[in-house]
């Protein structure tokens, strides 16, 4: 994976106008001579672009998972952008959409198609019944059951396993048709110049009687084997999991790259108790292979620093929990109450450890506070991605919110082409772009990474190659700052404001 | 119980504020000299009036059964109506408020507290754990699982067992607290002048693993028991079950009074259709220890005409698949479309098997047919009740649908007194008020049935007690009709319009 930022957009929401042109559009918009965003990111992750794109869960539910939504373009359209970018996409591995041609033919035929077994039910998973204890083991990231009653159009009636919603039916992945219907996804994406993967949820894809059914070694072994038939067609996996710190490092150490969760709300805890304890401490332990983040299109989360759930005694998390808890009133008094309309139950949220809102918002619309941050994700180890609103500084989209009543459309506006042309001259973009090109140009950056010693209210990161060099510093209490870096000439400095 | 027609009502919905007065109110509304509905009725079925009326499920959910909601009253005011009208009262059997304090008490406590093993969970249904065929083998009135996954107050984690809603944790009948709540409502009602009780859903309040967990022999020894309970506190017993219409003739032949919820749809059959073959058929082998109906706060069943669902074929309904199908059709076109959009799906409705409308739109306001209907109810064996919204020829209530987006509420109109006094001067009100004190005073209703020889789209029904007589002739395809009755002098005619 180069070493350059990186930009995560939905292909319809960044000046789309879903007309069959939307790919072609954004190939412009990061390459063409005077377009934005020309020559500003080395790779896109294109969120789910499949047929099709507005599900009930924003794409993560493809009827096709290898047919491109038309809305958008075509393959060839992602193949010409692979050609100015690197493109990573979505494999969603865990499950399938009711409405697939799958799950149709199932339906349909019950034991008589070539995919009964393909979809998980109960049985499938508890042989010998399931048990409170059995059921309750089963890591949950939404509430209730992974169950869903449902009565097959051939009149059976089956309980099948569904880890998300009742429109997403879990998949048996070792089972000869769900192989080669992964395999088949990976070829799609290999042959169009796809060279990076993200598996989504892949923690939840194996299912084991009286286990916890999320990242048990079976899992692993499955994301080994899945990782190595990817690689072996030219493509990196990208593994992405919510999961208690101790544990993502443990992951990190058995896979090819993770998140850096933790970033996004420790940042936050930096400068809003004005402290760098918490932070440094990840910073020295936290995997290097990994992709860093302040926003995605998910909540910032909340629970890559809190306490093990399993335990939370004999395992605390990064930061003590009554400052996490005031550090989520912290978002929602930044952004005057918003992020508290689009969380938790407030919003019917599903994702009840992320705090829906825009990374901006959440910073108070502060913008020193916010380049500053993006400096210290830039300045981490790891490959950074960059969100789409957050790229542009965005703010709460309450009338998406209030529209679709789905909490984490607070953070996923549509932006037309004129509101991205007009956002990239405010300044704190203007300076956010002028930061990502240092990032991806400075030679300091493919060299020697040092967390140096500071007070416990400062930070002091430092990059170096030969004579290259580039240092962050920041004291979160004094509320000073300087991003100083090596020029042919002597030295240069970052203005933050 | 009397053989007089009974009103059904809520006490805050006919002519109610909610003001602690609605009891009062009611009484006079019935008894008092002038009143618009003084001496009509021998009975009322008070619908859920304990604290608390506005639960999810429409006071079917109350948090303490023991009490009045003081909106409408106290128990002086039932004790008070009961001295001029016989009142039935339910007992809600099945389950208990997710916000009673005995819930409230096991969720804070646990095994701790007393009403431990009161509330049902997977576990103490299926100890061996459960398989997709036990939890197929449940017989569902509403889609999904029984299940309801909770964390209690305690931290704990929980799999109930919640045959209805999620805030509706069915109890253990037999275990000693189970048996003292029900016990304590018993009294309560008997103290307070109650003479007939009507035991909602009785049919799943026993659970085993492997079965139905629906009116299984258990279910019945467990009516059986309440039903002597009550007995001797002078109270006679109504179950409400919905079923298959052989299944209904054999729970008639084992409990005190069951509903006969076949007449509605068998009623707008054979008007549809125009024959009484089917209706007929029901006649001749109905139980008689029936109350009768067209309408209660529920919609009209569909289930209790059609085939038996574990067999469509070996056990066929009273009335072919095709013309139900139609029959449903024509109750939406009937009423324009409006009970469409309260049933099934359409509503989120959760009873599937019946259509939400009032018994007058789904005639499509035929102000003679509807009248014909009655008059065919107050005929037959058993004793007739009627509905409030059908008593005053309701229509349906769209603004109330479009509040609350519960299909059922199409026909729970909430009448202001002066609605009530201006309904009752509608000439279809004031003749099926005459047709109620008809059957409330003529004394061939209280001698023998006979239900005479006719052609295939003719009803003829007598009755006599010795000089005494009064006969229905109805032809549906010739749409004419006759009420004819004895009187002192020679004979009187009833006039439909």
């Amino acid at each position: 994976m180069k070493n350059q930022v990186q930009l995560i957009t939905y292909v319809d929401r960044l000046g789309g106008q879903r007309d069959g042109a939307d790919l072609a559009r954004l190939k412009r918009l990061v390459s063409e001579p005077g377009a934005p965003l020309a020559g500003v990111f080395g790779g896109v992750h294109l969120l789910p672009f499949f047929h099709a794109i507005d599900g009930a869960d924003a794409g993560f539910d493809p009827i096709d998972h290898t047919q491109v939504d038309p809305r958008l373009g075509g393959w060839a359209d992602i193949k010409s952008l692979t050609e100015v970018v690197d493109v990573m996409a979505d494999v969603i591995v865990n499950h399938m959409s009711s409405e697939s041609p799958q799950f149709l033919d199932y339906s349909e035929k019950g034991e008589a198609s070539p995919y009964a077994g393909l979809f998980l039910t109960l049985d499938a998973v508890f042989p010998q019944g399931a048990s409170e204890r059995d059921l309750l083991a089963v890591y949950r990231p939404r509430p209730g059951l992974p169950l869903t009653y449902a009565t097959l159009k051939n009149g059976e009636r089956r309980i099948l396993w569904t880890t998300f919603t009742a429109a997403q039916i879990d998949i048996a992945v070792h089972h000869p048709q769900g192989r080669a219907y992964l395999s088949g996804i990976l070829r799609t994406f290999a042959d169009n110049g796809i060279r990076m993967v993200r598996l989504d949820a892949v923690g939840y894809a194996i299912k084991k009687a009286g286990d916890s059914c999320f990242m048990m070694p079976e899992t692993f072994e499955f994301i080994a084997e899945f990782a190595q038939e990817a690689r072996a067609l030219g493509i990196e996996v990208l593994v992405e999991i919510h999961s208690y710190y101790q544990r993502q490092i443990e992951i990190a150490a058995r896979v090819d790259w993770v998140y850096d969760f933790a970033l996004p709300p420790l940042v936050l805890h930096a400068f809003n108790f004005r402290t760098a304890t918490a932070l440094k401490r990840w910073v020295a332990i936290r995997p290097k292979n990994a992709l860093t983040v302040l926003d995605t299109h998910d909540g910032i989360g909340i629970i890559d620093i809190g306490a093990d759930a399993s335990d939370r005694a004999a395992h605390p998390g990064l930061v003590p929990p009554q400052e996490l808890d005031e550090l989520v009133e912290r978002i929602h008094a930044a952004s005057q109450g918003q992020s508290r309309k689009a969380t938790g139950a407030a919003a019917s949220n599903l994702d009840l450890y992320q705090v829906n809102c825009t990374f901006f918002d959440a910073m108070g619309r502060d913008e020193t506070a916010y380049l500053l941050a993006r400096a210290i994700q830039f300045f981490l180890p790891g490959v950074p991605q960059v969100y789409y609103v957050g790229l542009l500084a965005g703010h709460n989209d309450m009338d998406l919110l209030g529209r679709s009543q789905v909490g984490r459309d607070i953070n996923r506006h549509y932006y037309t082409e004129d509101e991205i042309a007009r956002d990239c001259e405010r300044p704190v973009v203007r300076r956010l772009i002028e930061l990502i090109r240092l990032r991806n140009q400075h030679a300091a950056f493919q060299g020697e990474f040092t967390l140096l010693d500071s007070s416990d209210a400062a930070l002091h990161l430092r990059w170096s190659q030969g004579g290259d060099w580039a240092e962050l510093q920041v004291d979160f209490a004094a509320s000073t700052h300087a991003l100083t870096y090596s020029t042919p000439g002597g030295q240069g400095a970052f203005a933050f404001s």
